[in-house]
């Protein structure tokens, strides 16, 4: 007789059964989506007068700099009409598209009244609305190509539900130096083996997705880039979405954006280019979920305005970002265009304090032009224990930043950097006592480790 | 030599590449999800002082009854706090999340604090948070039982993008009365029949979705009906999921919760009972997307949380809310218990009004007692022409309710019913003047159809 003293079959199996059957797979691995190195600081104790010495946020991509003119806006006096509690469009109010339009219109500098109005969709954030768009343009287990290094969350918001593949984008020579922007463009070449390497994997290219003005870099491609994008998409039939959520936030240099570039004969965007946008960089206002997405591929925007309905905006939401983007102040200036001059000039002079830092201490970085970050070169400071792979010289350098010095900075490896020592800066999640603070830690870390 | 007049090959295949890479399936057949009575409706003039004999909306579930309650309530004067302006945790603002819940045990007469907080997510809207409680549960492919006819949307939120089937559960047994609620009831032997209909399209069956108060039948199922519906699922594993979006527009009986008899040994929901909830229908607040997903399954709860990053509700629209649902009334009343038994005084009252009709000219109905509309047996009315199918018949009655008569309802057979000719009623989305004509419209019918 054989006997089973370690295992029992059948109740192996039942436990089995019983494991699957409390939760799918693919709920477990939306969570493994999210990046690692999150949990790696969650621990951690935040500053705060109490925690003098608690680590200070440079990894947000949020400004707490706007409050003072953000908070009075949202308070203005304003009436919910009755027509507001009921079902609303699906894409979004006519009334708060049309406004929304004649911002973006602004922004980007088109031609008034150049979008479409039933071509523009808004929805709960520029995740939910990029996931939409990614769902008409293509089937699970096929790809996105995106240039690296990518802002990480996108892996959440394309594979979570969209069940899409991420095929990144390499561009880095590794004998030019890090600090020559171009070295991150994606041209023809680098978009081609990319191409090429989804069909390795059996997986259908079909979208190339730019952060741009670029996330995590600081910058904005030039329109040379862009262009090339748009032609190898529409020669190869690959669908380009432009993410431009940080559109507004360029204060270095002039922002040009693919919806002007692949318009530049008139004849329209075609069916191969989509943008996104939220307000939640522009204008700090994160926590209100207000996304759009346009396009003309007109496939498309019936399913758009469909799927929307899983992720609308709140009518009082819609009324409310209505009355700030319309808002004028006295004398008759666009409250919008008042605040985003005071934005850009709070995003220089924090970008030029942070760089005069690095400067000092000769530590390589982009140029920062745009966004709330500056990319950082901090290599030479990787540990030189030849044991560690490079990316657990890149953690130990991360967690050493942290604890050692109280900075919590975003990893470039989290954000599929090709080299690892490079992280992403954000000046703007601090307060001016914060930030002078993390300007002084930078420089400690600085002194210490040359 | 073969001549090809009629195609060319090479062309048929460029324009069947370039069809299939403008949009995804995905995406077109999402559209095609959507029932198509409304399609047929669409063109229809409406009802208004400038067209009086435009269609009467008894069609859509909305109640355009408590605007003198609702509108003064959301213009109370209100202040955003800065922290509003952040992004949130995406399962909702930590104290709405505990409005929420003290509102939630309050409506269904569970314990104080019996709820737990982290197990309660707040989404924009039911189906948001109903999609992602099945993404959490289920595989794409697997199946989704929900008893006949059921609210057509359904299969929408749960086929888009979740990838679920459906498979409805039968019920009806053509022999009885079908104004005997029970015909309506699903019992163990119609659950088993379901199943084994899944497992022969190879699909696993892995969710229950009960509709509780019933959407469209305007009853509550009895708690014995529940209760066998919660052992039949613990004991094959299979989820189930209490949609209870009316549990406050209950008005004609007591309303017992699926969470309260799963819970009756005070043991906890367990892993497989699950519940989703809106603020859309027993507030009439359908624009602003408030729902709410409440588990007890730990495996789910942190996959559910993050996946409702893509379709978070505004903060301030949480803030808006909560102030509602706490606002206290002159003398300390809640201002929710005040609004509630006004709003049944209201339903019970349109309810009768309709049934009165009815009962004037023996037109058999299901007595309502829950939600916004009764469910009618007008199967007698159909046209009698051989040469029609069930359903061709029901969509002539339906077009010349329309057409004839001025009334726009929703057919049974796009709820999935079994027998053609029942139809869902709605009387709370016409204002008073337009619900009296409707009345008289719906004894014109009667009279002339008899």
């Amino acid at each position: 007789m054989v006997t089973h003293t370690s295992c029992n079959p059948s109740l192996v199996t039942a436990t089995r059964r019983l494991a699957s059957s409390l939760s799918s797979s693919r709920g477990r691995d939306a969570v493994r989506l999210l990046p690692s190195y999150l949990a790696d600081a969650r621990s951690v104790v935040r500053y705060s007068p109490e925690h003098p010495q608690g680590a200070l946020q440079l990894g947000v991509a949020e400004s707490l700099m706007l409050e003072d003119w953000l908070v009075p806006a949202l308070n203005r006096p304003f009436s919910i009409p009755a027509n507001a509690i009921y079902y609303q469009p699906t894409q979004g109010r006519a009334d708060f598209i049309d406004t929304m339009a004649v911002y973006i219109e602004d922004l980007l500098q088109l031609q008034p009244l150049r979008l479409k109005r039933e071509n523009l969709i808004v929805g709960a954030g520029c995740n939910a609305v990029l996931e939409n768009l990614c769902f008409t343009l293509a089937e699970a287990g096929e790809s996105v190509l995106i240039p690296t290094p990518y802002y990480a969350a996108f892996e959440f918001d394309l594979v979570a539900r969209a069940g899409l593949r991420v095929e990144p984008v390499t561009t880095q020579d590794y004998q030019t130096k890090p600090q020559d922007a171009q070295i991150y463009f994606p041209n023809t070449a680098a978009l081609n083996a990319a191409y090429e390497r989804c069909l390795q994997q059996q997986s259908t290219p079909k979208i190339l997705l730019l952060s741009h003005p670029h996330n995590p870099l600081g910058i904005c491609y030039p329109p040379s880039v862009v262009e090339e994008c748009i032609q190898w998409c529409r020669e190869r039939q690959i669908h380009l979405i432009s993410d431009e959520i940080y559109a507004g936030s360029v204060y270095g240099e002039t922002f040009v954006s693919a919806l002007q570039l692949a318009d530049r004969n008139d004849e329209g965007l075609g069916p191969y280019v989509h943008w996104v946008y939220a307000l939640s960089k522009d204008f700090a206002l994160s926590g209100l979920r207000v996304g759009a997405a346009y396009t003309e591929n007109e496939e498309i925007v019936l399913p758009l305005q469909k799927l929307n309905d899983l992720c609308c905006i709140s009518s009082t939401t819609q009324l409310w970002t209505k009355m700030i983007l319309e808002h004028e102040m006295e004398g008759g200036e666009s409250w919008v265009h008042a605040f985003r001059r005071m934005n850009h000039s709070r995003l220089m002079q924090r970008s030029a304090q942070l760089t005069a830092v690095l400067d000092e201490f000769q530590i390589p970085y982009l140029t920062p032009t745009a966004g709330l970050f500056v990319w950082i070169d901090l290599s030479r400071y990787l540990p030189s224990d030849s044991q560690l792979t490079p990316s657990e010289q890149e953690r130990k350098l991360y967690l050493e930043l942290v604890h050692t010095y109280g900075l919590l900075l975003t990893p470039g490896l989290s954000m599929k950097n090709e080299q690892p020592g490079f992280f992403r800066c954000v000046f703007t999640a601090a307060t001016e006592e914060e930030f002078a603070l993390s300007l002084q830690r930078l420089r400690t870390f600085a002194t210490q480790k040359s």
